[in-house]
């Protein structure tokens, strides 16, 4: 035991600062890693330096009054720009499974990207056209992903990049907390952070959501392209905010599975982000100019599955949150 | 009270007898009726002349052998012709009502049908897809309602139409029992409908159907036509057996609402089954040659929405059923 803490809560400065460092250090250890392997092993390290990114800036924002507000809003801008970069590769790849996985589903067992049935059916018409839908979907998601990859490396070769993992490797050995941060308890802001995503979820149509195939997801789906995007929009607010909510709760020292209902809520809520995303780029591909008749009505199947799959994970969400929906769960204060 | 029948039950023959008279007789009356309204005022006498046949052939067939068999199977063969032929007008048009008013759902507010929005927005592309696809689907349906409605009244001014009328009007009067028929109690013949009923919905995926937005409906959508198709297939068998059980009873002497739960049921089958052919008509005109790819888009999301529905009745026709899921209900006998 030697070395442990000395009994008794350590002042709340601390264990904000040693979360911090934590994150940090793990940020460091994922870029090493990351700038050790080659580019198929590469996905894994990515993943864990996006994730350290995220807890560091969603930190600096709650427990922003603790801090040095300049260097944490500069650094929270440049996290920002690199979770963003480093996300659009790995966003492409997974809406490129996710909508090749639909397909699969939606057209008979075996492969369908690019090969058309070896034996022309009566009704070859459609299954030619998912066939090619595939195709399409995959050459465009392919270049798309392609592109990101090539950003990112640019981005992880860049002098701003390089500042970043300096001011990374600044707050992993000594956070720029405010001389009275030590004073203030940590819960109060970790509190404010759970009541703003209460508030956001006590504002999403949780009833309408708790009734099976109640078909509002693909409500407008043929509108204009922002009708369903401006319904999904409270929904990923909410993601956010559960997610600043997690961390924040890490932040004050609670174990991350402390709360089942959160990662349940949380893992509903990436389907719904995933496949919104994935119905988007469905559409998207169906604007393709000169494409097969076969080819958009597939499409259109593939849209409007993906959009079923947003309104299944909102009646999983709601499912989620109400089956504990009276906790008064208190915030523990460290 | 004069004139009320004597205490006591009546014999089976003569229930059965009573029964098929009544029905008989609504059917003529429907058909004179029909025959003194106008094209518009025809629906409603149409409606009521299919329901007569139906009861009148589900009776005969449930209680055959207490009938002249041969004489019975002749006449449910007509009815079955009659119904078919006056089925098909209607089926079109509420087909047309219920794509339309999906295409309404999913492109915004405002009329669609044959008429392209005023205002080109920036995803204009859609919306024209969807303005297409409802003037596609309404000048398809409406020429199948007008061939329909032309060989409906053929066949009203057929002579093998006035056979069945004739054969029904023989019903009216004298239903063919055969001698030995008073003696059999008709509860065994109900309770053989309503065996073979339980035991084709025991062989529904009623658990699976139970589990909201298990994407059953879709699956294998782009595959050949014939895939969705089949696995709504025992959906229409129990449907018919519903119907069959529900006259049966109807026949015994209980009251149409005496089991609220067959209503429901019913209700969702003829939703479950609306849906498939309004999914099905959908993908029919998306194989229309020389669409503009927006129409067939259109067309894919609109197969998918209904596909999406029959989904949803089977949901619905579960959870009506399970409700009452261990009822031991006994068929009383008359």
């Amino acid at each position: 035991m030697a070395g442990a803490p000395a009994a008794g809560a350590p002042v709340a400065g601390e264990v904000l600062a040693r979360y911090l460092r934590a994150q940090a250090t793990e940020f460091l250890r994922a870029l090493r890693q990351h700038r050790e392997s080659s580019t198929e092993e590469a996905a894994e390290p990515a993943l864990a330096l996006r994730a350290a990114a995220r807890r560091i800036s969603g930190t600096l924002h709650t427990f922003r009054p603790l801090l040095d507000a300049e260097w944490s809003d500069q650094l929270r801008a440049e996290l920002a720009w690199l979770s963003g970069t480093l996300a659009r590769e790995h966003a492409h790849a997974a809406r490129l499974d996710r909508l090749i996985g639909a397909l699969h589903r939606l057209s008979p067992a075996g492969p369908v990207v690019g090969r058309a049935p070896a034996v022309p059916t009566q009704n070859g018409g459609l299954t030619v056209g998912a066939a090619k839908a595939g195709a399409l979907v995959e050459r465009q998601l392919t270049l798309a992903r392609t592109r990101a990859h090539s950003t990112a490396l640019q981005a992880l070769g860049s002098s701003r990049f390089h500042a970043v993992a300096d001011a990374v490797a600044v707050l992993a050995s000594e956070v720029p907390l405010r001389r009275d941060a030590s004073g203030h308890p940590l819960a109060p802001f970790a509190a404010d952070v759970e009541a703003r995503l209460n508030e956001a979820v006590a504002a999403l149509p949780l009833v309408r959501a708790g009734h099976p195939y109640n078909a509002e997801a693909l409500l407008h789906g043929l509108g204009t392209d922002a009708a369903p995007e401006s319904q999904d929009t409270p929904w990923h607010q909410v993601r956010l905010l559960l997610r600043l909510h997690r961390y924040a709760q890490e932040a004050i020292g609670l174990e991350p599975g402390h709360d089942v209902r959160l990662i349940g809520a949380g893992q509903a809520l990436d389907r719904h982000r995933d496949a919104a995303e994935a119905a988007t780029a469905a559409a998207s591909a169906a604007r393709t100019p000169r494409i097969a008749p076969a080819t958009a009505y597939a499409l259109g199947v593939l849209h409007a599955d993906q959009r079923h799959d947003v309104e299944a994970a909102r009646f999983a969400f709601q499912a989620v949150w109400r089956r504990n929906a009276s906790p008064d769960r208190a915030v523990s204060t460290p």
